[in-house]
């Protein structure tokens, strides 16, 4: 515990493992409401009737619903004076989680560097979901920028993960999902997996406009209790004047969007990496578009897609706005995000 | 199936049964989300005990929150590219829906006429909601005012349905409530059928100021994918420069805002017409007036009340303000609504 | 029932009871709900696991949830006319209110006074909400301020109820928690009942800035109708030009933030008194912070504890601001609220 005011840099020991507060017991609201906050299609997570006919007994809930919740529960003992979420890897959803069942969090200290600076310092966490018989349905490891509470102080010997640029396809997990009797036509596109070649370019062609009342709503439903998405009377002296919209609800958003060209990616299976590129603010327009990285068979019914979908704001994504010849993102990025889905074959 | 970019007017033929995408299991949160997003106070949808003095198991879902999930899932097959949208009529509910019921939608086109000017035609369809048993649970027809993809391309020859004026008494819905201990006071209000003769003008006094947060949350929540509602940066180039409200949600709102006034009109029973006079936007400030335009007795315990529901906004209803001599309505008037209610006798 | 245009002072009669209308099942999404709109973190009231490790069966809904919701079903009859809520004395919530349960409302007039003017007076309530067994979840007193329909209409003589100061800790009611395996690091906090002298104050560190959809949305799901809280085109003309927020919201948000301070504050138990000092508007961003004012120990291993909580906007509760000597409030000030919790001890 982190106490209210948060930990900084130096309270945080490698190996260290950290018990996160806030049970949560998931249930059919948090799907309604997930739904109601992006407006997601995917019938695996809006319908039983869908959910059953693949061999589950009900619709599971929305897995980045799964990440946001567990994400939020981590905030008050890492990140609540974070100074950047510097990014994500080796994510792993495993099993579903279901109406009924209860979240909780920990995470691992595995990896501490102080910035040159000598203000602040990254801190790699390996944080893990756990529903109520303590099965882990979530694992990820983020890092983060979180500034010192004394420029002064001492800071450990610097210990950087070694970290894979993706979960390797052999060690995605298994569904259990019984893909032979996939009906395309009620998920609404006829589109599987062998109709995603590599390098195949995705457009997603609608837009959301994010309301300072819609991403507050969502990130206080994932008990998330970063201050930043909060506060106006405190924002307005920040550099930025405004709240930032949480960077989860920007891929929860950039997921339902890409509805609309990968309707049947029906199950996150992994994050390979992701990067928060430039803040989202309420008034802005999100769009998204995906191409496909990486494909691999799993089995005769399925396969999985590595995907990176980039999500921008204030421009409209049937172009791909990219990162530049020097690697720079073109400016109307805001999210950046690698992941394994499965998809029917 | 549409594909993202949807269906124009070209596409339909005659005949033709389109099965709609998106199923949805609705629950308690549905209702919650209803009352949160409306402040709906219709007992027999806010409460279980006052459902089961009238003889159900438990309460049922709001009405018009199935019509308005069963019209989502049209719209991407449907009206994703309309330009406007026309009317309803025949519109029959039928049975009712509970929490953990699962909600699909399929549309036959009985009728295609293109417009004059060649560029676009009206689509009408009959729509069907259905539930998980494959009962009808709503049947309505609608027709829309599609775009082509291309002003050249062959119109069929036009069909327009016959389409009754109203959904005459007699082809009413039964609805097995039990209304012999319908309870007046638990409910709000002691008028009953015999106090609504035909003619009798309600103001409802009550206004509900319109937020896009809200009129997004709502048209989401029924997996609504029509872009117009949700995104700013594509609207702020259009005639309307801002999202328009849609339409379903401005009738949700007129339900609410009747029940001073309507309060044991406690289920909608058909839809004989209506019409999106004119848009609504966030910051407009929604009133509504009824009118009795005609009624039935059904049994001893119930009558049916034909109602006539007009939405205007940014002024108050208390004058009535309607169509004048040359059938023009009122500039504040944005909905027309023409139903059948039933009320305790 | 009061109709739709709400009671006058001189519609009351002393000893009057009235059932209020509107019932009103409960269930999972109200949690989710309030979590959505509040941000709040309180595991008794987030978790099943969490309630079970307590003896119950699982997580009861919030307590101010249940207060705003019955105090919403009062509206219509006591204060629709209202010019202002005054205040409350003698509130305990006595059992727990779970998902599916079904609350009524009635209140019985304790105590009438004409306003000197003459243009109005001050209505005493008692008033209570029930669960569908008929068993009393909560009981409070308030009185309100409202409007005569005629200034010239005859008052009856002036009947002030006896209100003390606070609920007697004798008198409060025992919850049936048992906290003896109450979890500290899950809730998140070490803090227990011996680490809360009388006197203690806590700045509640975080704050929330309320948005009109936020506001809106809440005082919906509670089906409160007072039009001050959703009518911006009446507001506009009003001496305030904008909707007011319902005061309950601000309890909700003073209570989520205090978390961060009183976290294993697990059940409100009573309430002392309370004060809506100043209106509070969307745009403003509202803090907050506590003092002990008594305890009691309530066997082994609870107490409780007797708070002050105000909340202020748009400054922070870090420097307490307070009344000043003459008793006059800091012009921040929103609610002054008293009332019992109880603490693991």
């Amino acid at each position: 515990m982190a106490g209210a005011q948060g930990r900084f840099f130096e309270d945080f020991r490698l190996g260290e493992e950290i018990r996160h507060a806030t049970p949560r017991t998931v249930t059919e609201a948090d799907r309604a409401l997930t739904i109601a906050l992006t407006g997601s299609r995917f019938p695996l997570h809006s319908a039983d009737t869908f959910a059953r006919a693949l061999g589950l007994e009900r619709a599971p809930l929305d897995d980045w619903l799964t990440f946001n919740i567990v994400f939020g529960k981590t905030v008050p003992d890492i990140s609540l004076n974070a100074v950047a979420n510097l990014g994500y890897a080796e994510g792993r959803f495993s099993g579903f989680v279901y109406p009924g069942d209860t979240l909780s969090a920990r995470s691992t200290v595995i990896g501490l560097r102080e910035a040159s600076a000598g203000d602040s310092g990254i801190v790699y966490v390996r944080s893990e979901g756990l529903n109520q018989r303590g099965e882990t349905v979530l694992s990820y490891v983020r890092w983060v920028l979180v500034q010192k509470r004394d420029a002064g102080a001492a800071a450990p010997s610097p210990q950087v993960p070694e970290l894979p640029k993706a979960v390797p396809a052999g060690a995605l997990e298994p569904t259990h999902l019984d893909l032979s009797g996939y009906d395309f036509e009620l998920a609404g596109s006829v589109e599987r997996f062998g109709d995603y070649p590599v390098g195949r370019r995705i457009a997603h062609p609608s837009g959301m406009t994010v309301e300072e009342a819609c991403h507050m709503t969502a990130t206080r439903l994932y008990q998330n209790t970063a201050r930043v998405h909060f506060d106006q009377h405190r924002m307005a002296t920040s550099r930025f004047k405004r709240r930032l919209v949480y960077g989860g609800h920007v891929i929860s958003l950039a997921r339902a969007l890409s509805f609309d060209g990968l309707a049947n990616a029906c199950r996150i299976l992994a994050i390979n990496g992701g990067r928060h590129v430039a803040p989202c603010f309420a008034g802005d327009t999100v769009y998204a578009w995906s191409e496909v990285l990486d494909r691999a068979e799993l089995g005769a019914h399925a396969g999985a897609l590595r995907l990176r979908t980039v999500a921008v704001k204030n421009r409209e994504s049937a172009d791909f706005p990219d990162r530049g010849p020097d690697g720079a993102y073109d400016p109307s990025i805001i999210l950046d995000l690698d992941y394994w889905a499965l998809m029917p074959a």
